[in-house]
């Protein structure tokens, strides 16, 4: 929704806001599965506003099929392809209109109206072929969820208080997996490229989210229940309250088509449409029935004081971006004055949620993995381009979202060179992340870019592509990655007078004329006493233009009126300045550098990780189990004496001690129970590898099986072997199948019982 | 300061609070080198309450002597002895005073006044102690800072809009060295002890933080000036107001003697005793002079909204252990209902301090890795014990602190089987804190631990201890080890009704007698309608004590008068409810775990750690470095082009991407600048091992010189080989002196410039 807001003030709107409220914001798409927050909390009437919906919960029993985003499917299948022809039409239809409407310099809000239309029609299309693509699974999120809770990989925090929503606490393997997830990416990005981390404060002042522009414009709409008080986000109310409408019985085929019009086109209205909607169809609390305030901007941000004294406001970062930006001087000064250098930082941020739904995608508090890549704005070529050239992507192009046109297979090369991808830092990133993503285990099939049209993308951005993965909520923007040129950076220097540019050396060395304001020192002194230092130093950051303003003023009425960030002002005169001119020598150039940013939303990669890697055993719907790769599972191994014989201690000892020795996170099972009820045990927190201790391994050679996951094959290994085929199997070095080359098959455990 | 108040309410006073309180707050003896912060305000008029003590700032040089904390030195040195001898008698008996008066019973107030005393007469002696070490090394505090900042291992968050007092930004050798402590926590923990790692929310809704105790006592004394309503922390500006008066020319001896025994007995005064201070000596603001008001209890959460409403009331996290402890059902779920085990948690905490100072010491938002170890009561041996039995450690009895002695050296396993320590668990944890410590690179003899005296223990705790390490700020304590007995789970399991235990088989069935209240469904269905379900809920949950009481009003007046959760109360009569009474075989027992909990505080281990790391070259005294061991160093490699010729790049770009692929952090210096000068770039960075590229390199065979960062000192190595030799070093396979027994000194290159 605020990304609409923006759009309103498309002079003034910001490229953090843009971006970053898409990362933690719905996409369109989104929309096909999610369950109505009001719905479930019309049916509890106890439902407090921190009550959740609950997830996870039996009743939820929705299947939802995943489907290919392979484009190609589509393309080469003439049936679909015709079923799909005429919705491609209308798309293009209406991209034309816009690209002409654009091209006459036609009046903004006509432009607007006519890009809501165009992504209307796209919903439709988009919808329609994930429709008729085929399932690459038949999904239940409700027994996922059931897993997840169960087995604590993540429930909602303060559960025995009655939970917050929108807040989650990552038990064990929950907070394994996002660990492990976040080594990788460390290893992928702040080692692979000598990327400097930093790790910045959370509690930001004020001034610097309002350089930054959140302090105005990180808003959502909402109402209020005039007498409860009862707080609903306003696009959301609005599509339950329609849906509810049309499915009335009394609705007529006209309302029904009037409600879906609207609801297809809600994203794309302004405040003041969206309060006619409220206002026709006289929607009131669906909780109370009362009346709804007007809409009301709500700022996302959580505020606090800091200190005692109550002066200092500060908000909790809605983003990890801004410390970057702030540190910009000493990290270049680090990076010894050259360019160009990338910083990353992982860390936390906050969104006050006004009525937070969809699990881990939608939440209050978030880890973020941000990288800033500081570049000459004419130089954004990357040296290391020629590794990933070869990448192919799935690519949804502006252009192809306009046309109507399906994501389109595409070497990261040639869109470089095609200029569809605007440049090599951009391209660069782009095929990493695409790496990144593969190598913790989304399917690729799932996996695609989408550019932002140019009028999703903030004005001074000149490209931004969204890597999206496909859940059981549609396209979620898992990762957002933008070439942001100088917006922030510009914006801290304004706030604050420090000068965050670099230099580079000219090719060869030329005279510049320059005019500066000399004080004179004296006379200021005598005047303004104390204040004196502060005009001078005022002065000094004057730039060209108000240098000559001050000229033309003082060669007018002699007076120039200065005015101190304070709010102070001062007059100044020729007696206490004048202007000088000079020519100089320079040898370097200022410049402010431009910033590629790929910003990770670690919770729903792992979110859309996790749905990924969902699977039951065929034949047995209640043995689910995940098939993370081990690389990012959140365990590694886990140790099974066959019975809990006291025979098998001493070697499940040992075993466990050489696994910690290898640095490999393991559990030991003596519980009771068959040895393949453990398995399924461990098979649900996504343990790759199962040793089992039986009594062939009380015999010499002593030797235990070795269990993989996904097969449920069995080999047996020698007892001094096992840890170290487990570590080659963890960090990538050797495969199963490899392993069942070299070793004998097992196969008769897991059926016996104790 | 919370510390005292908490000391107030004993039978309400919250170990969370006792342990927490003193982990961020200041340790006695920290006075001793603390620059005191409205010095800083008062000489700079423009200082606002954002605008914090400078740091790392020339004009502070101020040489400070780290001592060494052996004991032994001390006791085995006569003369020394003889000079403590007189101090250490005044505080045995005052000791041995607050011995009596507790045998007695004396009343609490005494009891209060006498522990003040003692506290007061211990400071004096430590003091003397201190001075009486010879010194360890001569340490320039603002000289390390300058190089922190210079380098930007951290610097203070937000700078370039002033800066933000008590919080700071960690920048790209701050952040890496913090995350490889961090890393190596982990391991040491997490893995080691296959603890169950969790990562729960930092905003915390007020009920939780009510439970625990913060809402109400996490409090710091403050004053406010009456007029500009800037804020002081009450103690510090006491101090500062009577280090002046003391230092005035008219002071007198009586004046001066008075002024110093109120400072030294500072922290045992309560708020009026404060307050009477304050009046007597008719201390007025230091900025402006103006009226303070009285002493106000000031709550160091920071407050926020959760929620579009206004009236869900969270806070930031003062800890992270809530978190573990509201989660405790799924965790002994997770571990199948087994005990011991221990969940760890790294993340983020927050306190609102209202004069942060002693940079890192004392921040407001900081970063914590707790352990919470849940065990039976009654069995607190550890499995591993036997492992560290033999560790050597410096404990500083709370008897010894009574008695006026000193720290001693004991192996732990002496320390419990004396029960000088409580139980094995707690002297495992101890003596694990101690190898963690020490492997991060903590100087041995800086080293010890501090046992809580009774009178600071939480009432419920049965042990305490606190790592404590000496730095330029005194004694700092670093890491908390409690016992905390079963005080947590059992607040939370009062607030919310859900019974946070476990259980254990019982070595024998038993019988035991059951009263229930069994309700008449019908009747309280007909009489309290929707409600009825909650009054069955409420009947469900009362206690045995409870159910008396129920029965004994019912065979009384035939009432009982039933208040539920939200406040509303419902009569119930015999008609309605009934008491039966029945015997049960049972076959577990219901307990309360205990908690054993370490709580390290990560900001200042670090802080404590560059301290006892930094040193400057014999003879150079601007050649500061870091002596950090390569485990942790922020980046483990240099390599250095011994100049600008383009033939060194390939060699150079080969190495970097060996470094890589072994996932060896490494920075490549090609700037000009002489190579000797280079080499201490990548001093001050810590950077442990430097490779240089030379002419030498050009020919076959190639080979490369590595260098000592301690040692200086070089040895010339195959270029194959050389990061094999790296990595080797990093992970402690090998050390430098075998290195140079196995290859070729090198002494040429050091001296020469490029």
């Amino acid at each position: 929704m605020s990304l609409q807001l923006l759009k309103a003030l498309p002079h003034l709107r910001s490229a953090t806001l843009a971006v970053r409220s898409q990362l933690a914001r719905k996409t369109w798409s989104e929309h096909i599965a999610t369950k109505v927050f009001f719905t479930t909390a019309a049916a509890s009437p106890s439902a407090s506003p921190t009550q959740p919906p609950t997830w996870g919960a039996k009743k939820q029993k929705r299947k939802v099929n995943l489907r290919s985003a392979a484009a190609e499917f589509i393309m080469s299948n003439p049936e679909i392809e015709a079923q799909l022809a005429p919705l491609r039409e209308r798309v293009q239809e209406q991209g034309n209109l816009v690209r002409e409407l654009k091209a006459q310099g036609a009046a903004e809000l006509d432009v607007k109206k006519a890009v809501a239309e165009l992504k209307a029609r796209k919903k439709v299309l988009e919808e329609k072929e994930l429709a008729l693509t085929p399932s690459v699974v038949s999904f239940d999120r409700a027994k996922m969820e059931d897993l997840l809770k169960r087995r604590f990989f993540y429930d909602q925090s303060f559960a025995i208080y009655g939970g917050i929503t929108g807040q989650y606490d990552f038990g064990p393997m929950g907070c394994a997996l996002k660990s492990n997830i976040l080594a990788l990416w460390r290893q992928y990005f702040a080692l692979e490229e000598q990327m400097l981390e930093v790790d910045c404060s959370i509690l930001t002042p004020e001034p610097v989210l309002k350089a930054s522009g959140h302090v105005e414009r990180f808003a959502d709409l909402m109402v209020k229940d005039v007498k409860t008080g009862e707080c609903f986000r306003l696009d959301h109310l609005i599509k339950q309250a329609l849906e509810k409408l049309s499915k009335a019985k009394e609705a007529t085929p006209a309302l029904q088509a009037e409600c879906e019009d609207i609801i297809i086109k809600l994203d794309g209205l302004n405040k003041q449409e969206l309060a006619d909607v409220l206002a026709k169809y006289n929607i009131k609390s669906p909780l109370t029935g009362n009346d709804l305030t007007e809409p009301i901007e709500f700022n996302l941000m959580f505020a606090t004081q800091i200190g005692p004294t109550g002066l200092v406001k500060g908000f909790l970062r809605p983003e990890t971006a801004q410390g970057i930006f702030v540190n910009f001087k000493r990290l270049l000064e680090f990076n010894q004055g050259k360019l160009p250098f990338a910083v990353a930082q992982i860390g936390n941020s906050f969104r006050n949620e006004i009525s937070p739904r969809s699990g881990l995608i939608r939440v209050r508090e978030f880890t973020m993995a941000e990288i800033e890549h500081f570049c000459d704005p004419v130089h954004k070529d990357h040296p290391k381009f020629g590794n990933i050239k070869a990448e192919k992507m799935t690519l949804y192009s502006a252009c192809n979202q306009m046309d109507g046109k399906s994501a389109a297979q595409v070497e990261i090369g040639a869109a470089v060179a095609s200029k569809l991808v605007a440049n090599e830092t951009l391209g660069y990133y782009m095929a990493r992340i695409q790496q990144f993503l593969l190598a913790i285990g989304i399917k690729p099939e799932c996996l695609r870019f989408r550019q932002h049209m140019s009028n999703e993308m903030a004005h001074y951005a000149c490209d931004c592509w969204d890597a999206e993965i496909l859940t059981s909520y549609g396209w979620v923007e898992c990762v957002g990655c933008a070439d942001r040129s100088a917006y922030d950076l510009g914006q801290h220097t304004a706030a604050t007078g420090v000068r965050l540019v670099a230099e580079k050396r000219l090719p060869a060395p030329k005279t510049v004329e320059v005019s500066e304001i000399v004080p004179n020192k004296q006379a200021l002194g005598k005047t303004f006493k104390k204040e004196a230092k502060n005009i001078t130093d005022a002065l000094a950051k004057l730039s060209l233009e108000e240098i000559t303003k001050v000229e033309q003023q003082l060669a007018g009425d002699g007076q120039y009126k200065l005015t101190l960030a304070d709010g102070q002002s001062h007059e100044l005169d020729k007696n206490t300045i004048s202007v000088k001119h000079s020519s100089k020598t320079v040898h370097v150039e200022e410049f402010i550098p431009s910033v590629v940013e790929p910003s990770f939303g670690i919770g729903r990669i792992m979110y859309a990780l996790l749905e990924h890697s969902f699977q039951c055993r065929d034949g047995d719907e209640q043995r689910c189990y995940f098939t993370l790769p081990s690389l990012v599972a959140p365990i590694k191994c886990s140790i099974l004496p066959l019975s809990n014989n006291t025979d098998f201690q001493p070697y499940t000892q040992k075993l466990s001690s050489a696994l910690t020795k290898a640095e490999l996170s393991h559990k030991v099972d003596d519980s009771s129970g068959s040895i393949g009820r453990r398995y399924a045990r461990t098979d649900e927190i996504a343990i790759p590898y199962g040793i089992t201790v039986d009594f062939d391994t009380l015999k010499e050679p002593h030797t235990v099986t070795l269990r993989d996951r996904n097969t449920m094959k069995q080999v047996r290994v020698g007892l001094e072997e096992v840890v170290g085929v487990v570590k080659d199997l963890s960090t990538a070095r050797t495969t199963w199948e490899k392993v069942t080359e070299q070793y004998p098959l097992f196969e008769q455990q897991e059926a016996s019982s104790k």
